[in-house]
């Protein structure tokens, strides 16, 4: 047994127990004290050490809780059999892995992004000052799973006003993010059975599905979205007011249609209206769910398009119907969105700051997106085509068949361009084309960046010909 | 054709063009224009009513783009085949759904649920508007997309003092919530292969499994937690620090063994370390990240526990090796955590408040803890029986076989207590119990609610012998 006195200085501040449990930790993990040695009794170790006899017990206990001592009851506690392995370092000796370069991340016509030099800082901020002084247990406490009732009641609001659709704030949850949302819905209905997905579509949502491995019954857009098919699968996710990527607005004739079949085979509709508010004549177009009233149909909004993508909050409005299945599910919440911002938006969208904020927005986009529809009608018509939806946050520029858009993106990427590939989100098709961003580029900026992305287009087409 | 003119009135605030687009849309959807009609020109209809052409142009723009009306070049615009459904309403006409009732939930000794009353309301509060004042851009636009750089380097710091783990900020993903941590940590390293997990542990990560079809290794924690087997799978989700549910500590032979097999076999372990920062007599145990210093090692910690399950803030943190893989699927982020509460948490840290909340905690969890376990204590022993970790956020009684844990705690809800089943936790194996809480509870109130709750066991007892 080694000296221990000599690790232990009473100078440390650290508690007494403490310095001996480092002390005997360091000497059975470095095999000063050989493993199945007894160790004296705390009542002798203690006289050794001049410390109190429940200085060495609670020590022992640290020690026995990690497993470096063994306590056999009416034998006295022994150094634990710990195989000595070369290849993992005690911890406190051991220095760390090198640091990780940090990625550059390319941001130019990104798809779908909002401008956050656009954001209202201020006005936020304030309101969020202001909510921490008036209410601070707003911020603190989630009183319900499903989200703060006053966002709750603002949404509903926004959504009578907005929309077309109208619910209560029961209905409600607020989740982080619309990807959360939509994953809630479809675990909430599919019962383990098969899903309509639009082809191209969202590609976080392929991925989620074809993580579970279920039969997926793919939808192809046309001009102005899918047909529904005679068999609907149990649970369809639709983007009808703006069909993610391509940009067509489903007919009312085919919402219709999905939704009487969705009545009649006992099916759900999923409405993920991602960024309906942003339409560049004309009023956003009512959604599916307020045609349906909430009755087959499930509705997915979001603030990541229309405020911020950083705030990271989402909604999710369920039939009357669904609603006790998923407070059940909610009783031990572990998902749903933070509280923090919760009070705060509820209070900017109570005070008409949202949205005067989304229409400032989409004032500005609408000319981002004017132009860049003129710079696009400068490319050669032999690259390809684009439909002028005058919505979205993204353009999707159709290639000629014989045009490679993951290499055309990869191309562009190395100046700094965030355009994406049109074939990554279509799993089940053979579109090719780029999505190009808009919404965070100055007007006076996009006919020169759309003329340079133009270039890498114009390489790729003279290598194919 | 009816008489659209009389549909507009130039008192309502309303634009002109929303309003001739909502006479249109009614006198479709009703059929008082029939499918197929063609309507007059823009420039006709336009002298008709007495308005402007470009309302007439904006009201048709919008009804294509709605499906109400179908362009065709050259011969002008049709009334669209709608197909009337008596099932499907027009929104503007019809009601909600009835109100569904909210639904109450039981609260009284719930496992693993912090004491909201002991949240630093005020405190937090003052942080979050200082917060506002100092630097509102830190409150609206997150730089980086695995979170807050500044709270990020203060989980760092964080993790080497109470943890034993050393990492650097870069290595850290800021996520919403523990469950999203362990879900992106399995998802990045899994590779479609099989997945270790303890049962009893977290039923919404048995649940996560499931739902994708892996195959399981199941590892049956004994007293101390599971013992590693000759071949680990790809993947093995552990709770060493104190096993989930049932409050055993990993000796560190057993993790040794568990690193150097995940090192031989190109494996890999995650740590869900969820609540060690609550021991009650002596310090944290180390955790097992510190030993492997992240090689084979990803570490989920979780502000839930410690702080509040409402601000639904957890954390990952990876092996270099495996950032870049990481930052790659974080390029578009739909995933990680909201900005709002980031910034203010790290100042809150910084300045020790968050330490002092935990110390405080721990304190008084620690009172109420000791006072369960004297409560039960007089539970007469043929009931059942139970360990003394002093630790964690809950007790796992374990009931006399023929006792049926499902049972006794429906009838126990009937009465507002939350305590659990302990075989929901345990889809592999054959454990029964409570899963007790005590962190909500005064100490004063402690004996009389585990007497109370003892009475529904003594019902099922009597009735099973």
């Amino acid at each position: 047994m080694i000296d221990l006195s000599a690790l232990l200085s009473f100078d440390d501040p650290a508690p007494r127990y403490a310095q001996l449990a480092q002390a005997l930790r360091g000497a059975i993990a470095e095999g000063q004290i050989a493993q199945g040695t007894r160790l004296p009794s705390s009542r002798a170790l203690a006289l050794d050490l001049g410390v109190s006899r429940s200085t060495v017990v609670l020590a022992f206990d640290q020690l026995t809780a990690e497993g470096y001592l063994t306590a056999r009851r009416g034998s006295g506690v022994f150094a634990t059999d710990i195989t000595p392995l070369a290849d993992v370092p005690v911890s406190t000796t051991s220095t760390p892995s090198p640091r990780p370069a940090p990625s550059a991340r390319p941001e130019v016509l990104r798809p779908g992004d909002p401008d956050p030099t656009l954001f209202p800082t201020r006005a936020w901020a304030r309101t969020l000052a202001r909510v921490a002084r008036s209410t601070p247990e707003a911020l603190c406490l989630l009183s319900d799973p499903f989200g703060d009732d006053m966002l709750r009641q603002e949404i509903a609001t926004y959504l009578r006003r907005w929309r077309g659709i109208t619910c209560f704030a029961d209905q409600i949850l607020v989740t982080s993010g619309a990807r959360e949302a939509l994953e809630l819905a479809i675990d909430l209905t599919i019962d383990r059975q098969d899903i309509g997905l639009e082809s191209p579509g969202f590609a976080p949502l392929h991925r989620f599905v074809a993580a579970r491995n279920w039969p997926v019954r793919w939808l192809t857009p046309g001009a102005q979205g899918p047909e529904a098919p005679d068999k609907l699968a149990k649970v369809t996710v639709l983007t009808p007011s703006h069909q993610f990527p391509l940009g067509g607005t489903l007919p009312i004739a085919q919402r219709r249609a999905f939704l009487s079949a969705a009545k009649a085979q006992d099916a759900w509709i999923i409405e993920d209206d991602f960024d309906s508010e942003f339409r560049y004549a004309g009023q956003p177009v009512p959604a599916m769910a307020g045609l349906d009233q909430l009755g087959r149909c499930l509705y997915v909004g979001t603030f990541s398009k229309t405020f911020s993508h950083s705030i990271r909050l989402g909604y999710l409005v369920l039939p009357t119907t669904l609603v006790p299945k998923m407070r059940q599910r909610f009783i031990h919440p572990s998902a749903g969105a933070g509280i923090t911002a919760q009070r705060p938006l509820a209070i900017f969208m109570a005070e008409g700051l949202y949205d005067r904020h989304i229409r400032r927005a989409r004032r500005r986009y609408g000319e981002r997106y004017e132009a860049a529809v003129a710079a696009l009608q400068r490319w050669p018509q032999d690259w390809g085509t684009f439909q002028t939806h005058r919505a979205g946050m993204q353009i999707a520029f159709h290639l000629s068949a014989d045009l490679d858009d993951h290499a055309i993106c990869a191309a562009a990427a190395t100046e700094g361009f965030a355009v994406q590939p049109l074939s990554a989100c279509d799993p089940n098709g053979s579109q090719r084309g780029l999505l190009i961003g808009f919404c965070r580029s100055e007007v006076a900026d996009i006919p020169d960046l759309i003329a340079r992305l133009g270039r890498h287009v114009s390489v790729a087409h003279k290598a194919a010909i």
